[in-house]
C-alpha cells in the first residue's frame, strides 16, 4: 500500500500533473493562436470590404479596433494584475534563478497575461505571443503545483516544538505534497520548456532553449520532465490544429534543395547579412534602454494608458500609410493562386491594388501591406521561401520600407504596459532586414545565385544572436520550427558573428540587461564572471556578520529581528579557550523564518541568566542525550525537505508584524517578574529566583552548513554558490571563527564593480 | 601586441583546433564509411559473381576474407594497442568523468582503431562503428592538443622553488599553452560529439548526446565547442559525400505521411512493440555479463585470436546457410528497381534467386541475404520504409529469423578482442524486431493500418533504452537522423517504456555495467544516488587519514610517500591550545604530486629539530612577511592553472622512483652529519650545531581547500564533489581537525553498499 501510494502514487501524480500542464499549454497555445488568427484575418477582410466606401472611414474602422483590444489588454494589466505587462521571460528567469517574484504565477496574471496576449497581437502592434507564453506556461505548472500545496498538509495546532519537527515526516508520506520549492522549480521549468514549444512546435528546441536560458537548475529529471511536456503541449496542439480550419503550424517550410557547396560558397555575404542585422539588434537595445527613462513611470497609469493607445495609433497609421505611398502591385505567384491551401487565400493583401482578373486567374497584392497586415509567422515562411530566380514576392523597396519600420515600431511597442513579446517582432524584423539585404546581393551580383531566402533565416538568427545575445537553443528552434539540418552551418555563423558584433556594443542582451534594470533581482549566471578572478572570498564578504549562540535570550532575537533584514544568522558555540580571542566556533546556521516560528510557536527555554552564561562557555556535547539525537535527526529531516518553504514569507516586514511581537515582549517582561508562566517543555522549576525566557537553536539550526576559508577564489565560491543554490555562505579563518557571509547581493555586487573596473590588468587571464 | 597575442590569439587558436577537429572527425568518419561500403559491396558482388561456380567456393572465399579482415584487426589490437579494442565509449565517459586511463588517447590507439574498424565492420561480424568514431573524436581532439601541448613551455634548469612558482604565470602568456586539464577535457567532449555527430549525420544529436551521456563536466562554452565541432565534422562528411559516389547518408527516409492521431491510435501497439523489444535488450545484457566470465582473459592472445575468428566463422555461416534454408525469393519493389538511385542497385542482393527477367523488368531478391549482407543502415532505411499496405520487401519469418539470428550474432561478437561498437547492430536488431513485430500485428489487425515501420522504429529506440538505458539524446538522434519531429511520442513511449521494463531486470545500462566491471574506475553519475539519502559525511568518510605539519622533516615525507598510496595530505597546524587535545587546525591540504615535486626540486629547508618542534606549537602568522604574501599569490595562480597537469602522472610507482630516493636519503643523512650543504635558500646560518631537512609546505599547499562537517548530508557531499569535481575533501568538526578524507573511492563504495542493502526502510524518500 504505501509502495503504491508513497512512491509509486507520487511518482505518478508527477508525471500526470506534467503531462496536464502540457497539455493546458497547448490547449492555451492554440487559443492564443486561434484567437489571433481570426481577429487578423477578419479585420483584414473588413478593411478590404469597407475599403470600397472610401481610405479614411476603413482607417477608422481599423484605428478604432486596435485601440480599443490595447485599451482592454491595458486596463487589466494596469488596474489588476500589474505583473502580467511586458513579455515576462526575464522574470520567469529570475524566478528559475532563485528570486521571488510576488504575484508572479497568481491566477490573475495568467487570465490577464492570456487575455491581453490576445487583445496586444491581434490590434497589430510588434509584439509577439512566444515571451507570454513562456510566462503562460510557467504559470500553468506554478498553479498545477499551487493546486497540490494547497491540499491541507499541516495544521497549527501542535505547541510542541518536538512534535513539530517530527511532522514533516509524515506530511512527506501525503501522497500529493508537491508543494517544495525544488518539485515547483521542476515544473515552472517543464512548464517553460512547453510554452516556447508551443509557440514554435518545436519540443526539443523548447527543452534546449529552458536548459540553455530559462532554467538555472538542470538535472536528466528535469530534462525528461521538460520533454515529456512539450512533447504533449506540440502534440495537442497538432492534433487540435488537424481537427480545425487553421493551417498556420509551422514547419511547412518551402526550402529550395540546397547543396552544402552553395552554402560554403555563400559564406561571406551571410557574414555581411550578420553583422549588418545584428547591427539592428544592437540599436533596438541601445533604443530601449534609451526610451526607458522617457516613458512614464507605472504609477501614473492614465499615462501608461495614453502612450499604450498612441503606440497603436501610430503603428496603425504606419501600416496604412507606407503601403499607400510605397507599396507594389505584384501578381499572386502562379502556383499560390487562392485555389491553393486556405493560409495562402488570406494571406495576399490586395489592399488597393486592382479587383482580381478572375478569366485570366490573376490575382493583385499589395507586399508592402501584405507584410504589415499578415501574421508575422506566415510572412517568415514567405520570406524564408523566397527564391533566386528573379524579383518576385517582394519588392526591394518593400522589403527595406517594413523591416525599417517595422524596427522602429518594435522599438516603440517595446516596454509600454501590455503583455506581449519581443521575440517574434525581432525575428520579423531580422528575416525581413535579411531578405531586403539578400535581394541587394541578388541584384549587385547576378551570377551568384543567392538565396534571398536564406539570408532572410541568417538575419533571423543574428537579429536574436545581436539582440537578445541568445545561441544555440535559436539554431536548434530555427532548425527545427522551420528548415532542416542543412542550414546548420549559416545559423552559427549568423549567431556567432552577431553575437561578436554585438559584444562591442553592449555588455549584455535584452533579457540581462532588463534583468539588470529590474531593482532586487540578482541574477547568477551558470559560469562564473571572468571579473572575480583576482578576487578571494574575503574581498566578496561582507564582514558586518550578526550571530547568535546556542542559547539566546528572546529579547536578544526579537531586538536583532527587529533591527536587521538578514536571513541567515550563523550560530556560535563559545569554548573555554576562545573567550580570550572574541567570538566562538561556528556551529551552524539559522534563518530567519526559523527564528520567527520558533517565536510563533513559543518554543521557549527558561533559564537562569548566570547559567546561561555558564552554559555559552562550556561545551555542551555532554548532555547531548538520546533525545537530543532524535532531534538531530528530524532536524535534518527538516531540513532536506522544509527548508525552503516558509524562506520567502518571512523576508517580509509583515512576517514580523504577523509574530505579535508585543505580546511575546510581554510574556518575556512577565516571566522576568513571574517565573514559570510561560515556558512548556524542559526545566520548568518554579523555585528558581529570576529567569529569562530563551530560545535553544541547536536543534534547529543546520548544523552543516556550507563554509568557505577566506583564502578561496572568488571564482569557487561563485561556482559553490551557483551550483549548490546557497543563499548564505559562510566564511571562516582556521579556527573555525566566522569572519564574513557571503550572499548573492554580495556576489552580484562584486560582479558589478568588477565589471566597472575591467582594465588591462585582467586580459591574459582570458582563454 | 599582447592583445593580439595572449588573450585574442589564444581564443584564435582554440577555436581553429575546435575546427580542425571537426574537419579530421569528418574525414575520418568518411573514410571508415566508405572503405566499408566499398569492401561490403564489392564482397557481395564477388559472392553472387563466384555463385556461379558454386555456394561452397563463395562461402570459403567470403569466409576467408572475414577471417583475414578480423586477423588484421585483432592482431593489431592484441600485439601494439590494447586499448583500442572494444568500443571505446565507456572509457571515454570515465575519463570525461575524472579517471585517467593511460595510452587510452595515445596516436598508436588512435591508427589502430582507425584500421581495426574497417576491418571489422567489414567482416561482417555484428559490430558497428559508432562506438568507435566516439572514441577515435576523443582521440583525435586529445592529440590535437597534445600536439601543442608538447610545444615547450616550461624548463628544467631553475632550481629554486621561489622562481618556479612565478613561472606559470609566464607559461600561460605562451599563445599555445592548452596542455591545462580543463582545456583538455573541453576539446575532447567536442571531439566526443563530433564523432558521435559524425557517425550520424546528426550534428544536434551528436551534442545533446555528450551533453547527457559522455560529458560529465559541462558549460556553454563547452557546448558551443561541441557545436561547432558537430557541425564541421557533418558538413565535411556531407560535403565529401556530395563529391563522390557513396550515397549512404543518413537524412533520407521515405515515412509515408503520418497523422498525430495514427499515432495516438496506435499507442497500445507501440507499447507491446516497447515493452518486448527492451526485453531483447535485457537478453543482450544479461548474456553478456554471463559470457564476459566465460571469456579467455585478455593475457592469452592467442585465445583471444582464436575466440574472435571463431566469432567470425559461425557469423559467416550463419549469413550463408540461414538465407540458404529460410529466405524468400521476392520481386524488388517497383519504384525501386536498379534503375533507380546507386543505393538501390547495390542493396537487394539476388543470392540464389533467379536471375532478373529484364524483359518484364523484374529482379528478385533473397530477403534474408538482403537483410544479412547489407549495411545495417541501409537495412535501417528500407525497415523504416515498410509501408502498411501489404507483405512487400520483408516477409514476416525473414524478420523473424534475422533479428533473433543478429541477436545471437551481436552477444558473441560483443565482447571480442577488435575494435567495434554496440550502438548500430542494437538498433539494427531492434529495428528488425519492431518491424517483425509491426508486420505480425499488421497480419492480426488488417483493419488497423499498422505502420510496421512505425514499428522498426519504436523497435530500434526501445532496444537502445533497454540495452544502453540512454534516453533523450537517442530521440533526438533517431528523430534528426532518419525522420521528422512527427515520431516524437512514440519515440518518447518507446524510451519510456523500455526504460521502466529494463530497471526491473537490471540495476544499470550497458556503459556503466561495463564501467562497473572495469577495475579502478569510479565513475560518478550526475545525480546523487538515493541509496545515499540516510548517510552522513560521517558514514562516507574514511577516519585513517595521513596528515603533515606545515614544516615537516624530509624523513617523514619520505616514509609517508614510500608506504601509503594516497593522493592528497591534510595540513595541520598546532597552537598552543590544541595540545591538549590531539592533533590541529586544519590549514590546507598537498597533493602527493607536489610533494614529489618539491622533494625533486630539492626545495629544502634547513632547521633545528627544537626550532621544529617549536614553531609547529604556535602561530605562524607573526613572520607572514610581504615574501610569503607573494608566495601565496603565486601559488594560488599555480593551483589555477598547472593544479591538474601532474595529477595522475604522480600516483604511479615509478613517480616515486623516478625522484632519486637514495639520493635524497643521503643527503638527508649527510646533513645530519655535517650540515649547511645541502639546502640553497633560506637561513643557511653554518654555526647550528645540528639540523634536519625539512619541507615548509605552507607556499604550496592549497589554502582553502573545501570542507564539509560530519553531519553534512551524504547527497549534498556527492554534490558538491560532482559538481566541484573534487578528489579529496577533508570532513572536519566544529573545532577545525580533521576528522576523516572523502574521495572518490569512498563515494563509489557507499554507493555500492547502499545499493546492496536497498530496503523498504528507504522506499518513502523517493519521489
Amino acid at each position: 500500500s504505501r509502495q503504491l501510494y508513497g512512491y509509486t502514487g507520487l511518482t505518478l501524480a508527477k508525471w500526470s500533473i506534467t503531462i496536464l500542464i502540457g497539455i493546458l499549454v497547448g490547449l492555451v497555445a492554440y487559443l492564443i493562436e486561434m484567437c489571433q488568427e481570426f481577429l487578423l484575418t477578419r479585420k483584414k477582410e473588413l478593411t478590404q470590404r469597407i475599403m470600397v466606401n472610401g481610405l479614411m472611414l476603413s482607417f477608422i474602422g481599423f484605428a478604432s479596433f486596435s485601440v480599443l483590444l490595447v485599451l482592454v489588454a491595458c486596463c487589466l494589466v494596469l488596474f489588476w494584475a500589474p505583473s502580467a505587462g511586458g513579455g515576462g521571460v526575464t522574470l520567469v528567469m529570475a524566478y528559475l534563478n532563485g528570486t521571488d517574484i510576488p504575484e508572479f504565477f497568481q491566477f490573475k496574471t495568467l487570465v490577464t497575461k492570456i487575455i491581453g496576449s490576445i487583445c496586444t497581437i491581434s490590434s497589430g502592434l510588434m509584439l509577439g505571443q512566444e515571451g507570454p507564453m513562456v510566462h503562460i506556461g510557467a504559470a500553468i505548472a506554478s498553479l498545477m503545483t499551487w493546486i497540490h500545496g494547497a491540499l491541507p498538509t499541516r495544521k497549527k495546532t501542535q505547541p510542541s516544538h518536538l512534535r513539530r519537527c517530527c511532522k514533516p515526516w509524515q506530511a512527506k508520506a501525503l501522497p500529493f505534497d508537491l508543494y517544495s520549492d525544488k518539485d515547483r522549480r521542476e515544473f515552472i521549468s517543464a512548464g517553460t520548456a512547453a510554452g516556447l514549444a508551443a509557440a514554435f512546435g518545436a519540443p526539443i528546441g523548447g527543452v534546449l532553449y529552458s536548459l540553455e536560458e530559462a532554467s538555472s537548475f538542470w538535472s536528466r529529471k528535469v530534462m525528461w520532465r521538460s520533454l515529456i511536456c512539450c512533447t504533449f503541449a506540440t502534440m495537442v496542439l497538432a492534433l487540435v490544429n488537424s481537427w480545425e480550419f487553421s493551417t498556420s503550424l509551422p514547419g511547412s517550410m518551402s526550402f529550395r534543395e540546397v547543396q552544402p557547396v552553395f552554402i560554403v560558397r555563400d559564406l561571406p555575404l551571410f557574414l555581411v547579412t550578420s553583422a549588418l542585422t545584428s547591427i539592428l539588434g544592437v540599436v533596438i537595445n541601445s533604443a530601449h534602454a534609451w526610451l526607458a527613462h522617457m516613458r512614464p513611470s507605472s504609477s501614473y497609469k492614465v499615462l501608461r494608458i495614453i502612450e499604450a493607445c498612441f503606440v497603436t495609433l501610430i503603428s496603425v497609421t504606419v501600416m496604412f500609410v507606407l503601403p499607400l505611398c510605397f507599396g507594389q502591385c505584384m501578381e499572386v505567384p502562379a502556383q499560390k493562386t487562392p485555389s491553393g491551401s486556405t493560409m495562402d487565400r488570406h494571406y495576399w493583401f490586395r489592399y488597393t491594388c486592382p479587383a482580381p482578373n478572375t478569366t485570366a486567374g490573376v490575382h493583385y497584392y499589395n507586399d508592402l501591406a501584405t507584410l504589415f497586415f499578415s501574421l508575422p509567422r506566415q510572412n517568415m515562411q514567405e520570406l524564408y521561401g523566397m527564391h533566386g530566380d528573379a524579383e518576385t514576392e517582394f519588392s526591394i523597396r518593400s522589403l527595406g520600407i517594413h523591416s525599417l519600420s517595422a524596427l522602429v515600431l518594435f522599438i516603440l511597442a517595446y516596454g509600454i504596459a501590455t503583455p506581449g513579446g519581443v521575440f517574434m517582432p525581432a525575428m520579423l524584423v531580422g528575416a525581413s532586414f535579411g531578405g531586403f539585404l539578400g535581394r541587394i546581393f541578388q541584384r549587385l551580383l547576378p551570377s551568384a545565385h543567392v538565396q534571398p531566402g536564406l539570408h532572410a533565416l541568417v538575419g533571423t538568427a543574428a537579429m536574436l544572436g545581436g539582440f537578445l545575445r541568445a545561441s544555440i537553443s535559436l539554431v536548434v528552434i530555427t532548425v527545427e520550427g522551420f528548415g532542416g539540418v542543412d542550414f546548420i552551418l549559416p545559423l552559427i555563423v549568423a549567431i556567432v558573428v552577431s553575437n561578436w558584433v554585438a559584444y562591442h556594443f553592449h555588455d549584455a542582451g535584452a533579457y540581462e540587461a532588463d534583468l539588470e534594470r529590474i531593482a532586487g533581482v540578482c541574477f547568477l549566471q551558470s559560469e562564473p564572471p571572468r571579473e572575480l578572478i583576482a578576487f578571494s572570498a574575503a574581498d566578496l564578504m561582507s564582514s558586518n556578520v550578526v550571530c547568535f549562540h546556542e542559547v539566546v535570550t528572546v529579547a536578544e532575537v526579537l531586538k536583532v529581528l527587529q533591527t536587521r533584514r538578514h536571513n541567515g544568522f550563523p550560530v556560535l558555540r563559545h569554548t573555554h579557550s576562545d573567550t580570550s580571542n572574541g567570538g566562538g566556533k561556528f556551529v551552524g546556521l539559522i534563518l530567519r523564518h526559523q527564528l520567527l516560528l520558533l517565536l510563533e510557536e513559543r518554543a521557549f527555554v527558561e533559564i537562569d541568566p548566570q547559567v546561561l552564561l555558564h552554559t555559552q562557555k562550556y561545551a555542551w556535547e555532554n548532555n547531548f542525550s538520546t533525545n537530543m539525537q532524535f532531534l538531530d535527526h528530524a532536524m535534518r529531516i527538516y531540513h532536506h525537505f522544509h527548508y525552503p518553504h516558509h524562506r520567502y514569507l518571512s523576508s517580509r516586514p509583515e512576517a514580523l508584524a504577523d509574530l505579535g511581537v508585543d505580546e511575546i515582549v510581554g510574556a518575556v517582561n512577565s516571566s522576568n517578574s513571574k517565573p514559570g508562566n510561560v515556558s512548556d517543555d524542559i526545566n520548568t522549576t518554579a523555585d528558581a529566583p529570576k529567569k529569562v525566557l530563551a530560545l535553544d537553536l541547536r536543534p534547529f539550526m543546520n548544523r552543516a552548513p556550507i563554509t568557505v576559508r577566506r583564502e578561496c577564489s572568488a571564482q569557487r565560491v561563485y561556482i559553490i554558490f551557483r551550483t549548490l543554490g546557497l543563499r548564505h555562505l559562510c566564511v571562516t579563518d582556521s579556527h573555525n571563527k566566522v569572519i564574513g557571509i557571503i550572499t548573492r547581493k554580495d556576489i552580484a555586487m562584486a560582479q558589478k564593480q568588477g565589471r566597472l573596473s575591467k582594465d588591462k590588468r585582467f586580459q591574459h587571464w582570458d582563454s
